[in-house]
């Protein structure tokens, strides 16, 4: 019996449809932090949505799995083969097909890459208010697949916010075209939401229609010193209610400020004194607006409440890009000095602080690791990096990773709180599933699975495991 | 054999769980405008999660039809029984469970009345941000599985945005339990999307965490004229980046406004002159904020770009309320002169004039019939209210709602528009899905109803038909 990849490659016929020269297959086995990598026998690059419904329904006759792949920036290693599956990469569906100025939506192909998409609505004077680190090589097919989320959550959600219609073709190879531009559409369920975040396992994303929002004019952006950490829930509580069209709201923990400063002396933290815990406020503002006085008011409440000891509002951009210095610090210093194990978690708002001192009191238990803790206070959404520290050899650190894990993700479930803020499940966390899903969930997650893929062919292995 | 309803009763077996008397069951075989009704044999009114659990695996176990019912205010006829159904009513499941001040969500049972909710959140500095006319008998498990809207879409979104989490009995009595209250959760599959929005078919939501948000404080409120209803995208477009707060606008057609004046004289327009649309502009903001100057220079661009005519920004809570009455008064007048057949749809708001024109053109082939314009223009939500004229006997305006509903439906679908922006299917308009939804989205709902219900004994006959 042939190998499934050779089956589906004798069924498509055209060379142009597919790479199968391991020189250039290999790239598509890897992802981009090299942790996962996988053989790839074959690279199937479909052009339109019908070719990839050609390519699917040929996949279910000939029982060939596939793995999606968009940008192949993820996290988890749920876009490359774990088994020699064949790639279906959209790579070649990179066309931005409209844009709708009443409703401001945009309609693209699945490999749109992120920062083209970007450029494009700015020229129109508006925005794609989900964005990442990886915006130069993210596709927004990936983007839909993983229910991304980055770093204006708090103001505009994620992608699954953003998605006004979605055209997804089915393992058999139906094509479920549901492109609409409409903000209100209650006709029946409503099925593209099956979809976003689903890690490529119940279907293939090829098109979508995404809300666009104007383009933020100016910023008022602050950094503001708390006496301790134990003052992150109440001042999240005020900031909501006291800064209407907050987009940022971030933390530093103070110990780690510490260690950033002593690692990095160049840093200027443009706040005096020491404080239990650093936070950026940011509100997005109409230009030429007098936002500055009501923001500055805002402020002196928090003040005169005793939730922060201090405050300074940037004056330029400059003084904007130093305060934003502080949170971004962290990872990269992190990465300078040694290795990292980094923890994408969810906890309540309000059990940060016991979550936070929980860290460190971990970190002690491993010699040689430091908690390293920041995050987005706005949403719970905590960075955990156990950073290696001179001294432990790679080999003993890297060892120590399953350790942390069990530990960081027990206390994370103990907390009611999320494994996998952002990143998604993929195979890195499946073993974790049931610490964040009970058995009624993940049941009916196969049963879903199940009707959708009855053989099975779609992202085999992620989330749900084998 | 017994009738269904029959085997039910005798394996409840305790009384205090249900009502058979048809004096205390026919109030629940009616909905609220009297255009649904049907026999119910029995109402079964569970007070706990447990209770519906056992009702549900009984009902699956002896093929047992069943109707949710939440506050039964729907207007498409989907909370009542069509065929001898029983009814499965959570009117007795009304505790508002917890309260997270650092996230500012909220637990609640499904039975819970949205105006209870609203006063429990007021006393917390806090805001349900769905808000709609029935608020005083809504509850929010039937707002969650019918995904309302109302009046706040445009700054807030749906239900659907609101819902952090969710617990559901699936027809086979399995409890699946995601009361989580993160903003940021991607571990696996997001379950609770399946059934937002599915009108008690897939499933029966028995407790959910919703979003609060902090109670706005104040508002800017104008009514700006337009020379000509071709003016309203273009208008939207600058609303959209002029005013970042922007919770309402909501528009007029002109030829409606000079009804409304016609009908009742005393109705004071606060603006001179005739326009060819009227528009309320809203925005929310802090209270005290020197807000008053950006909103005045908003309206000021839109006059000096030739969008508007004229505006009137209202200087009191009096004045704002006479600007909201032009709004409301064309409901109200539709109502006192007359039968009024009443269309909930959705068009791209870039065809929204092409749209009204098109209604108006289709009222003059009906002799006695009137086209009352007005809707949310900021997501393309059009109230097409087709109005019985003097003269018109009730017996030939009645008779005409199929043909009217033919023809708007299809005008609807040529524009890609929505069939049903806020209401849902229900009974009403399943016979028009397919101009919503193409026969392979309607087929995939099916395979979900098939795997999630298979013995299809949730909501018989809403949405899919029988």
């Amino acid at each position: 019996m042939t190998a499934p990849h050779e089956r589906l490659r004798a069924r498509l016929g055209d060379p142009a449809l597919y790479l199968d020269d391991p020189a250039d297959t290999a790239p598509y086995g890897r992802d981009w932090i090299g942790k996962y990598e996988g053989a790839v026998p074959l690279v199937v690059r479909p052009r339109s949505t019908a070719e990839v419904s050609a390519v699917l329904a040929a996949c279910t006759e000939l029982d060939v799995p596939v793995v999606p792949q968009a940008g192949n920036t993820g996290m988890v290693g749920g876009s490359v083969p774990r088994a020699g599956e064949v790639v279906l990469s959209v790579e070649r569906m990179g066309v931005i097909e409209a844009f709708d100025e009443a409703s401001a939506t945009v309609r693209v192909q699945a490999g749109v890459v992120l920062e083209a998409l970007q450029g494009f609505l700015a020229e129109r004077g508006c925005d794609m208010p989900v964005d990442l680190g990886a915006r130069g090589s993210c596709r927004i097919g990936g983007m839909i697949a993983t229910n991304a989320g980055g770093i204006k959550v708090l103001r505009y959600g994620h992608m699954r916010e953003q998605v006004r219609g979605l055209e997804v073709v089915l393992a058999d190879g139906t094509v479920v075209e549901g492109l609409n531009i409409l903000r209100k559409n209650n006709t029946g369920l409503d099925l593209k939401q099956v979809f976003i975040g689903s890690e490529g396992t119940l279907g293939v994303i090829t098109r979508a229609v995404l809300q666009a929002q104007p383009a933020p004019q100016a910023f008022q952006t602050a950094l503001a010193g708390l006496a301790s950490r134990a003052l992150l829930p109440p001042l999240l509580q005020a900031a909501r209610a006291r800064f209407p069209r907050l987009s940022s709201l971030e933390f530093v923990d103070g110990a780690t400020v510490a260690y950033v400063r002593e690692a990095d002396p160049e840093l200027r933290i443009p706040l005096a004194g020491e404080h239990g815990s650093y936070v950026v406020i940011e509100e997005e503002c109409a230009a030429g607006e007098a936002a500055g006085e009501a923001f500055a008011a805002g402020l002196e409440s928090l003040l005169e409440d005793g939730l922060i000891e201090d405050a300074v509002i940037a004056g330029s951009e400059a003084q904007a890009r130093a305060i934003w210095r502080v949170r971004e610090a962290p990872t990269e210093t992190v990465s300078r000095r040694g290795l990292t194990h980094k923890f994408d978690v969810t906890v309540p708002p309000g059990v940060i602080p016991a979550f936070l001192g929980e860290m460190e009191t971990l970190a002690d238990g491993f010699p040689g690791v430091r908690a390293v803790l920041f995050g987005h206070l706005g949403d719970g959404n905590v960075h955990v990096n156990m950073a290696q520290e001179p001294g432990l050899a790679d080999a003993d650190f890297r060892a120590m990773e399953a350790d942390l894990a069990d530990a960081i993700y027990g206390a994370v479930h103990g907390h009611q709180g999320s494994i996998s803020a952002e990143h998604g499940i993929g195979v890195m966390k499946r073993a974790y599933l049931p610490l964040a899903r009970s058995p009624e969930e993940i049941a009916l997650m196969r049963t879903l699975k199940a009707a959708l893929d009855p053989k099975g062919i779609l992202n085999p292995g992620v989330i749900l495991g084998p």
